[in-house]
């Protein structure tokens, strides 16, 4: 069949929107008519050539919601109309990984996905030329439609809006999941949250959902304010306005260090930061945020050896098929809420403009619409 | 009183073995007769000068076993002729640390602690001359008696050898409780220890305690293989025969990496090898070794964002006066060993021999016996 997508042809340059073909789901696959997607950092750093495995030409996009509309082979949970929301991180409930409670890190089709190809080694998109088009994160959200293997598709309730759901494929879930699922913040936590983007608002939000008796945002732009406010931030610390060290002054605001503190800026140095302000003898500090190609973090070991500990996570350490479903429960329930970070509304064809709005720091989420 | 002891006059000098005088106990305090102590690095660390915060003249030596003489006001749990294990981390099971169960770090005596004297303030040894002489790390064990709060000495059965047992004030329990209390290595598990010295033969024990399935020990001394096996390890690698990378050695020897990592080197290089030869997804790593002043750990965040977790552990996270007497336990029921890590015993006279042989590499614990 054809589709519309939006094609990464070359690094660093603007997304091409144009016809593309896509063949049928073979044995364990979907095809699925993507109907939402949200712009992703992790997008750009593809899109602009900074990520040494960004492979071109690419249908970028990861953070998708859709509905299925034809099943391959052997596909046996997922079944034409189902809603489903497309998971970077698969989860098979086989493999090794899948099997050990302590990680999420499904690694069924990991070798695949790398390459930007389904499982038998092969991309179902290509140009109108029959040159191959290859698939990213194995989602291909910036798609119309697209073929993902079963194992990689939440099945979600039908009632439940595209255009805010598709934030929980990645955005929603990675904050929420932080602190839930990494952390697991007792209620009466006290948390610090480093950077209050698209991330940090959802580690807020996880944080007061977990009942945190303090939430401190730490970010070096005051606009950031009144959203993280309204998501329950409690205290709020601008960097640049902190005489002296910053470290001493969040230790001091939290009463001996938070129990919990979270980087969602991906600065390294902010990662050391928020790993010092972590409570002596228990406080545990996560790393969200994704660092530039060869940057290190690095800090005294006494400051681990006198109890704190440095971990990190990735899709909020969520098994997909498991736990997405249940934060869209969440979503509809009230408990959480996604409507006033989704900040723009686009068409496909206006795609760059939400990487322009991600670059000038205007929108939380930029969603397209199909 | 009057009493004999190993004094460090001044930074880089041998110990001075002379009579001192010995205030009786105040209030909480516990005048305590020490038959045996060990001889562990940190001691030497301060000794040399090559501690910071190492303050002069002190009485070193916080590895002891002894018996109880006296008791002044106010103490509850302790009588003379109790046997008992000084600790330098003490357990008041009152403060904010030992009411949190994530932590052994009681903080009840840390200021004072530090400063060299007893919680009012003031020492209780001084020259025959008058002068002051510092307690060091609240024990002072290179005395034939010292004085020591209550809440820093455990109580242990009155049959166990005191010439064993004092290697469990520091060593053993450090190394024992990485595992059990920091880890809590489950059955199963796969290990790797860096280090093979008096900690990390205890981080072997710890393991095969804890019924892991491989024990890899990893150190630069061959002579280090045969009482390594002896206490369970399964696999010694030696860095220096390892063609190409150490952690893609050891990830492949352990089936993917360790699921727990030990730094008993104190190097901090080895500690980035030790946190990156952890299994992706789920292996922890763990300091036990204190590194030179001012050195810093480093890694890729990547290296957490894919489920490493990076630990410390102080006194193996032990809480003295509960888990202590356990070890003790543990020892005399045969379920550790001890007596073959105890390599020489030497006289109060001979302690700076003891500190000759830590540096020859020659001994595991030198014990003093009184
Ligand atoms: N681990 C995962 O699974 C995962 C998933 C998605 C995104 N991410 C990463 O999370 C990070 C955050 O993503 P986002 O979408 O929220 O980005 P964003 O740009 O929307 O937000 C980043 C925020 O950090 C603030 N900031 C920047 N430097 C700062 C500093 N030195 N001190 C304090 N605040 C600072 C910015 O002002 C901004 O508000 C990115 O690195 C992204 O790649 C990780
Ligand atoms: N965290 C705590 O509570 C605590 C308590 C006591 C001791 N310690 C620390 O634990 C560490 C170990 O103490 P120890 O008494 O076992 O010391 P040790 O000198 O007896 O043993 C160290 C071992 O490490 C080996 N080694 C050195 N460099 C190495 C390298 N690059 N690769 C592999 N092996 C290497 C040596 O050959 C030696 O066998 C020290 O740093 C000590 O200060 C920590």
């Amino acid at each position: 069949m054809r589709t519309r997508a939006a094609v990464a042809l070359e690094a660093g340059k603007p997304l091409e929107v144009m016809e593309v073909n896509l063949e049928g789901p073979k044995e364990g696959e979907v095809l699925v008519e993507i109907k939402a997607t949200g712009i992703c950092h992790t997008d750009d750093f593809t899109r602009s050539g900074a990520d040494p495995e960004g492979m071109f030409p690419a249908i970028l996009g990861h953070e998708g919601a859709g509905v299925v509309l034809e099943v391959g082979p052997g596909v046996k949970m997922l079944k034409p109309g189902d809603h489903v929301i497309p998971l970077y991180t698969p989860e098979c409930r086989e493999c090794e990984y899948c099997l050990n409670p302590k990680t999420n890190l499904c690694q069924a089709i990991r070798t695949t996905q790398g390459k930007g190809v389904m499982p038998d080694g092969t991309s179902r998109f290509s140009m109108l030329d029959g040159t191959p088009i290859l698939h990213y994160m194995g989602c291909s959200t910036f798609a119309n439609h697209t073929v993902m293997p079963e194992i990689a598709l939440a099945k979600v309730r039908p009632d439940a809006p595209f255009d805010k759901i598709c934030y929980i494929g990645c955005g929603v879930t990675t904050g929420i999941g932080a602190v839930i699922n990494t952390a697991k913040a007792e209620i009466g936590s006290r948390g610090i949250v480093f950077g209050l983007g698209g991330i940090g608002l959802n580690v807020i939000q996880g944080l007061r959902l977990a009942g945190a008796d303090q939430i401190v945002g730490v970010d070096l732009n005051p606009a950031k304010v009144e959203m993280a406010t309204r998501f329950g931030m409690t205290d709020f610390v601008n960097p640049s306005e902190v005489e002296g060290d910053l470290v001493a002054h969040l230790v001091e605001l939290t009463g001996g260090g938070a129990d919990y503190t979270f980087d969602a800026t991906g600065n390294v140095q902010v990662m050391r930061t928020a790993l010092e302000a972590a409570h002596k003898g228990w406080g545990e500090s996560i790393i969200i945020g994704v660092a530039p190609a060869g940057a290190e973090i690095s800090t005294r070991p006494f400051q681990l050896v006198t109890g704190r500990v440095w971990r990190g996570t990735a899709f909020g350490g969520a098994r997909g098929r498991t736990d997405v479903p249940k934060i869209v429960d969440w979503y509809m329930d009230g408990k959480i809420e996604i409507d006033p970070m989704i900040t723009h509304t686009l068409s496909l064809e206006d795609i760059n403009k939400g990487f322009d709005l991600m670059h000038a720091g205007e929108s939380i989420r930029a969603v397209v619409v199909y």
